[in-house]
């Protein structure tokens, strides 16, 4: 039995404007399906090999974590990391976490944004490391390449052992594309991120090479208090430094053997990245949404509900979201990263937050704005309420469209089903709850001269918000 | 005194997904402000030697003329073709309707949808072709060519004329990039659709070269009505033949001058042609709107509102509005009435009707839209209201955000101020007017099985509608 522990704390912005700040890359839904991290979990849910999955995660994303879990059937285990501190410290605890269990569990570590299409072959790469670990190794997953990928780090494989696996010699940080390529026709393999290790084995190697993180993660560990189910880790693990697991263990280690796996893997790292994993038709286009391409080649082309049109366009990323367009050349994807710290840095919203805001009862969605109101539209979840709360500069209409919303108002509680509705009135103390068993939606729009989320005084709250 | 006789019947795709079937390019807001209609209305309000302007246009048409002529602050003469029948019709109804009025009267024809940055050029140009045609010729404005355009008929200017212009010798249909250069090289002119001629003489001439069109717009102005402030034509204008001013007059008269004009001129008759006449950085792109351009050159970034980013591109028009967005390269916006055919064909809403639809009493337009539900915004000018009805499929909530409107609901008035809501239940018969002096806007959420427009019965109307 091998415990999928699979690191969800990433936040990348190389999607965007499909991804974002508040909106990581392993949730977001692509191929027209399952986001990467609900990917991740189908795959191993697909093998009895695998046990229940842990999933390391931070504050901001173990809401979503854990619904798009629920979404796809799969039950969890979750670790929540105070604050975000590299791979060493996330998988030092999942690895304490694991041995206190049983210190011969075999842990094998998966990133939550990566591509593995061939379940089966994963599954049969995962049983060949898990036997390598279940000897004391720890084992690296090294992808046979199929190009001089300049995105990717590196292994180079060493000494050949016993058990018929070799060595690591040495990880090689991401190369340019003429080392890539000399990395290659010397044997190296790309490193994709995923290590396999026996818990007790891999907490003692951990605690001989990265000792103030493993002291760190243990009392993490023992100050761990549940939460809303999950296991939140105190506040010691701020005390492990940031560092990455390959940096901080893999490279200082004596133990580290490298498994060659040939299943076809992807990083999804960048829109062109995405394009090449995408079905696409003979002209090289990939689709996805409301999209249509006239005489178009090699391109990329996204809707998130608009019609998106492209005339005569070649190696071209179209991406349409709510609230933000993205046309790059697929070449020139990694220079996203740039344009979105830019936009950043001059406080555009649309570079961090996307426009559906998930929040631990559902989420909420700005459909229209104007001068001195706003219309969102708000889901709740079954059995979730939002804060009890009070806003002294907008008043509120909320009209029920789906489901039936309990409504909390100053002394009242109202019942309103599908097509009723209720106004609150500027300062009144209020609160939305989904009693039922589907989700409630609501149309809310707000009047006032100020509009903003922080005009909010919160009383009582099922998720601890201030 | 000229009299502008503007031209407002048209419905170009070529500016889609701005300009619609429903929403023609010379109403389109361009380079950031008026639109080609407003601009054209404004010229002529420039100069003293322009009377009062006489807009013929479309019943779909007609009130969106109205507004922006309003909102130009552009008193106007107004008659509505009961159909569309091409130029020829339409000027000769203009000739008829001023020559009835006096037949000495100089008239200018001019298309609504041309952009003269040079209003002082313009009527210099203006006043040159009056006095010609106080004298009974009918003169066209033959452009100088900037260049071999291959978008534009030309003009082949004949013998010289005492007056110091020229007969024209020949019309030339739009040709190819060599014919063109030829044509240049000939000392042809582009056809830039203005004529100028005294009404009487004018009308004389169309009776003598297209006596069916003449028969047929003096019965229509016979069978003429007054309709909300606009002269109706009769039906008997569907009888003149659909033909073009250029082809059934101006080639068969030996009355037909040219006077060269060498303002700026451009048909905006596709993206190319509008980013040419956009102010442009110094890489050559121009931004309208919320776009972002990164190391881009060449280009036309516009949004209606979203944020637009474009990195690393050439040539490229990306053009945002709320329900479509279109990317392809200047050099082949010509392609894109082709896909808007393609489109329209398809039955897809967004090739033929915008997202903000206008209406005789205002806007609306659609918000969000659910599984059972519809969110629109619904702007109300003041004074206005729209048709008493009832719904059979849906329900309504109104909230006014801005103004105060006065709700018919089965036998109650209200008056809703901003931020009060009204409910209207299915079945009810119910009107929405605004009495006030500001526009009122209400977001309405409809919910129902059935949510589209055809679902609606009318009891009373003021603007005719059945």
């Amino acid at each position: 039995m091998i415990i999928p522990v699979i690191l969800c704390g990433g936040s990348g912005t190389r999607l965007w404007p499909l991804s974002r700040r508040d909106f990581a890359k392993q949730h977001v839904p692509i191929l027209g399906g399952g986001s990467p991290f609900q990917r991740t979990l189908a795959r191993v849910a697909a093998d009895p090999v695998f046990g229940r999955p842990l999933v390391v995660t931070g504050a901001g994303g173990r809401f979503m974590a854990a619904d798009q879990a629920a979404a796809a059937g799969v039950a969890i285990d979750m670790l929540i990391e105070p604050e975000p501190r590299d791979t060493l410290p996330a998988i030092a605890a999942a690895a304490e976490w694991a041995a206190r269990r049983d210190p011969d569990a075999v842990v094998l570590v998966l990133p939550s944004d990566h591509l593995i299409p061939d379940a089966a072959a994963f599954a049969a790469a995962a049983r060949r490391a898990a036997a390598i670990a279940a000897a004391g190794d720890l084992v690296a997953f090294g992808l046979t390449p199929s190009g001089p990928a300049t995105g990717y780090g590196y292994i180079r494989p060493g000494a050949a052992l016993p058990s018929g696996v070799r060595r690591v010699a040495a990880f090689v940080e991401k190369p340019n594309a003429e080392r890539a390529a000399r990395l290659i026709a010397e044997g190296c393999l790309w490193n994709g991120g995923m290590f396999c290790f026996a818990a007790g084995a891999g907490r003692a190697e951990i605690a001989a090479r990265a000792p103030e993180a493993a002291a760190a993660v243990a009392a993490a560990l023992d100050g761990a208090v549940e939460d809303l189910g999950a296991l939140r880790l105190g506040p010691a693990f701020a005390d492990a430094p940031k560092i990455s697991f390959d940096y901080g263990v893999m490279e200082k280690t004596d133990r580290a053997a490298v498994v060659e796996a040939d299943f076809g893997w992807s990083d999804i790292g960048d829109w062109r990245e995405l394009w090449a994993q995408s079905p696409k038709d003979a002209t090289g286009v990939a689709l996805e949404g409301d999209a249509v391409a006239v005489d178009c080649r090699d391109s990329y082309l996204r809707s998130d509900g608009r019609l998106v049109c492209a005339i005569g366009v070649e190696g071209l990323a179209v991406v349409d979201t709510p609230d933000a367009v993205l046309v790059a050349p697929l070449d020139r994807a990694q220079e996203i990263k740039g344009l979105v710290a830019t936009l950043s840095a001059g406080g555009r919203r649309e570079a961090t937050e996307p426009a559906r805001v998930h929040r631990p009862w559902g989420w909420y969605q700005t459909m229209d704005l104007g001068d001195r109101f706003r219309v969102k539209r708000i889901q709740v979840a079954p059995g979730k309420k939002l804060s009890l709360q009070k806003h002294h500069h907008r008043a509120e209409h909320w009209v029920v469209v789906r489901g039936t919303a309990e409504v909390t108002r100053d002394d009242e509680v109202i019942l309103l089903r599908e097509n009723e509705s209720v106004f609150l009135p500027l300062g009144c103390v209020h609160r939305l709850a989904n009693p039922g068993k589907i989700p409630v939606e609501i149309i809310e729009v707000q009047t006032g001269a100020y509009l903003e989320e922080d005009d909010i005084l919160r009383f009582e709250d099922d998720f601890g918000r201030g």
